[in-house]
């Protein structure tokens, strides 16, 4: 049978990695949503850089560049890390470049990881039915990747690792590890006013909320889009 | 206003450790426990020891040596970690080196953070009632800093720091980051069945059950006794 793990943290993915696995990575506020909705309206590929120098670097090579340090669009940069920005006028048939605090450095992790082979998907609430259903037919083990907030655990995350767990059940039948049962009670206890118990369980995003509120909400909306983005040869396709 | 944090994982210390933190480890089945136990049985002290070879010299030098590896007593301990080990009769007035996969790691990890000012104490259900009066009367931050399983996540860590958190939060206000609204999450849902909720929820435990059921129960008892382990000069005393 196949297993459902979750990793809560980049830091601890060394200890969850395994050959034979397919990685979801997650940043759910607002990585992910970023990368699905830049596909959505037909980015040619993205370029997840984890340096901010190596972003710039590819701008002078024709790359429009995104990304965000601490919540804050970088100096220089075409657009910051809201998945508004990602409109089909801004950026199909473009290559782009991008580096966020969280996500990007999760999907390096695994992109550097040459022990393993592994796959890499990127998951957010807006593919979340599509994901699932490619998952399932991939009969393999299934490692879903917090990025979490700088190295720490946090609540979005793991609510949505929780969810996509819950999906994957009602479809199959998998092993279960107890940091999959965290996240599925996290799920459970979330019910269906997801934004507000987010809200309600971290003052960080809480704190953010006068200019990510409307960002948060379209990351938590589910299946607005079928596409599952996976990195090939360094890059994000579909 | 002080805060209450929980690391998950000894991995994560770093990303989580600050000056003037109290540190509360836990590996509430069995180290934590099995700590308190001794003291109650009136142990010297206890010399936690990340290495079997050192604990192995310590016993040369006329120290009681307990420990495990993956669940199993070591060659030529006197002890290995289950609770029931530390009677009176066993350990009063001795010398103690010990060494278990992750709780003695976790207090070395403490033990040897030469940047931060920290104190670090023992947590575990049988001493939680004067641990938290212990904690309220510091008035610092508190880090509950989980064992975990290797690294990984455990339930039954997560589970402890939430009823921790609880306690606290009924004596005093704190500051609550996520990472704790987890826990307490899990707290909550677990309600009063807290041995099935574990067994329920790790696959690991339950795979272990024939040889730690009673082992498991005794760590789950909360209140057997008022001492609450502190580190001092590289060792635990009371």
């Amino acid at each position: 049978m196949n297993k459902i793990n979750v990793c809560f943290s980049p830091a601890l993915y060394e200890y969850y990695a395994d050959n034979s696995t397919v990685v979801v990575m997650i940043d759910a506020i607002r990585a992910s949503a970023s990368i699905c909705t830049a596909f959505m309206n037909d980015v040619q590929f993205i370029l997840p850089v984890a340096e901010v120098e190596e972003a710039r670097n590819l701008k002078l090579q024709g790359y429009k560049t995104a990304g965000e340090r601490n919540g804050k669009k970088l100096d220089g940069f075409d657009f910051g890390n809201s998945p508004f920005n990602f409109t089909e006028e801004n950026i199909k048939g473009e290559k782009l470049a991008f580096t966020t605090t969280n996500g990007t450095q999760a999907v390096n992790l695994v992109k550097n990881d040459k022990h393993k082979n592994v796959d890499l998907v990127i998951g957010s609430f807006i593919n979340i039915s599509a994901l699932s259903e490619y998952l399932v037919k991939q009969k393999k083990d299934i490692l879903i990747l917090c990025s979490g907030w700088k190295n720490t655990v946090n609540i979005e995350d793991t609510l949505f690792a929780g969810k996509l767990a819950h999906l994957l059940l009602q479809k199959n039948e998998f092993e279960i590890p107890e940091a999959t049962n965290l996240a599925l009670h996290i799920y459970k206890n979330a019910g269906n006013s997801r934004f507000d118990f987010i809200i309600h369980n971290s003052p960080r995003l809480k704190s953010k909320l006068e200019f990510l509120e409307n960002d948060i909400k379209y990351c938590l909306t589910e299946d607005l889009t079928d596409v599952v983005p996976f990195l090939k040869n360094n890059k994000l396709h579909i």
